[in-house]
């Protein structure tokens, strides 16, 4: 029922998925208010929890919306997994509370892919905006967490972890970034390399596989990049458009048309929601059919892979 | 003696500017270590704060390094404000020991300008670094420093000054954030109104004249913006260089210089310090003599203009 193309985008996306035979996809959502379900088996539900409401309230006042039965069915074993392009706040809290945290996990955290050209996967920044503040405890938990995610979801067998901050520095930064900065740099944490700090022009420089951040930076930096990438691929298409240069246009667009799919956020799959108890992907709230496509094959392909269990097992300290 | 490309691009701009007419410029350097000076004046000194020197260190140990000194220089008002390309840490250092706190100030900001091309003027960020943590006092006076500078340097009347949080709504954010939406929302700080939050994308939106934000987030956006925009306009550079679209390239580039230049942080005239008793503009790291005239020009402009007075009667609360 979420996301600002619902129902008709999302819905298509899910029948394209399971029309294609692979996935099995159970939909969540009003009788009749789904529009075209096709074949599509439904799993009913009497309330929805919109854009605008209170996460923490409308999971706790509408106990058959949409959301919260999606999170029941994953943890009930109806479904491996569970895919939203609703209320991101509502969808953290409906999986948090009904599938719960993995044991010592202290908060689960949004992980984010962001593609950079000079690799051949992308780079997975967490937490993108599920905990506006953090401590070294839960920033040394969420390398953790987005080493193994990087591990699982794009092989990479000991993933570059690094730290966003003000400078390369170990002294740069605010007190809890340095204090992360020496636990992390004694090592010995998991299946990863500390890589020290990086900034925020290091995202497309190939610096690291894990950047770790607070939510509140990683939310800012992510909407910031995302942002400036969507201003200028939009003057760009003004200026490819006047009619004096459409010749000339035709000639290039072939080649800037690969550059602007791999930077397109509907391609990406969505986040992860990483420390719970089952798979929960938050897909952008203007999600397409496309971008429903890629992350309901992403949430089925990383539950298969085990996802959960990798990262429950790669989480110290405790919660 | 700062910056990547100094003495040469650094001298060649002082250069440029003094031969003018309008802007007298007295360099502050090594005697012998500037490459041809031409007819400019020298303040000499005997030692650099190079650019991997702790900022507090520096300014301490090297009290007749060139950045000492001409903050020396401004204080005792043999010029009217200072320019660097150096240490952006010493810069900060030397012009709050040797300068002062302007009266009330709790701790000076870092200002930058952002281009945004929905309006005629640049957005102010503040701050952009020079303070890792904030308080809502200091985000505050950053509020009124910011606006007072949107008006004495771009002649924005009365500057929409927004926060930078994680979401519009004002129960989004840290602590810290949240108790600065409630005290700007109060009004009566000044004259400037209060927009609300805005987020990471809407930088290049004309949601707002001046953005606050503590030195880390704000440190973290600009160099996530600047660094998107170099690794795509960098991109684009590498696509028009294909010799199989060399004559379409040819076309649309008049139409993609103006843009590109536009975004150029070389053009913007640099950062600046406020909150400081005198005018410090901290220019790029890779500054050349280019974005040296801009610099100094801004410099004097803003001194002329009284930059420093209209700062100080910003200010409420107290340092």
């Amino acid at each position: 029922m979420g996301g600002d193309k619902a129902p008709g985008e999302i819905v298509t996306g899910a029948r394209q998925v399971a029309d294609a035979g692979t996935i099995k996809v159970l939909l969540v959502g009003l009788p009749g208010g789904m529009g075209d379900t096709g074949d599509l088996p439904l799993l009913e539900c009497s309330e929805v929890i919109g854009m605008d409401d209170d996460p923490g309230q409308g999971v706790r006042r509408k106990k058959d919306s949409s959301l919260v039965r999606a999170a029941e069915a994953v943890r009930d074993g109806q479904a491996m997994a569970m895919v939203s392009a609703g209320n991101t706040g509502a969808t953290m809290a409906s999986a948090l509370l009904r599938m719960g945290r993995l044991p010592g996990v202290i908060r689960p955290a949004i992980a984010t892919p962001i593609p950079d050209l000079k690799k051949s996967y992308p780079t997975v920044m967490l937490d993108a905006g599920a905990n506006a503040e953090a401590t070294s405890a839960m920033l040394l938990q969420f390398a953790q967490m987005g080493a193994a995610y990087s591990t699982e979801r794009y092989g990479v067998a000991r993933p570059r972890v690094a730290l966003l901050s003000i400078g390369e520095e170990k002294s740069k930064g605010t007190p809890v970034i340095k204090e992360t900065h020496a636990v992390l740099a004694e090592g010995g944490h998991g299946e990863f390399d500390f890589v020290g700090n990086v900034e925020g022009r290091d995202f497309f420089e190939d610096q690291a596989d894990v950047i770790v951040t607070d939510g509140f930076t990683g939310n800012v930096a992510l909407k910031t990049l995302e942002g400036t990438l969507r201003f200028l691929l939009g003057t760009l298409t003004g200026i490819f458009s006047l009619p004096e240069v459409a010749d000339a246009a035709g000639v290039l667009l072939p080649h800037l048309l690969p550059l602007a799919a791999t930077l397109d956020p509907e391609n990406t799959g969505g986040a992860m929601l990483l420390g719970v108890d089952g798979v929960c992907v938050i897909s952008h709230g203007s999600s397409s059919s496309v971008a429903m496509v890629n992350a309901i094959t992403v949430a089925h392909d990383v539950a298969v892979g085990g996802l959960v269990d990798a990262v429950a097992a790669s989480v110290t300290g405790s919660g």
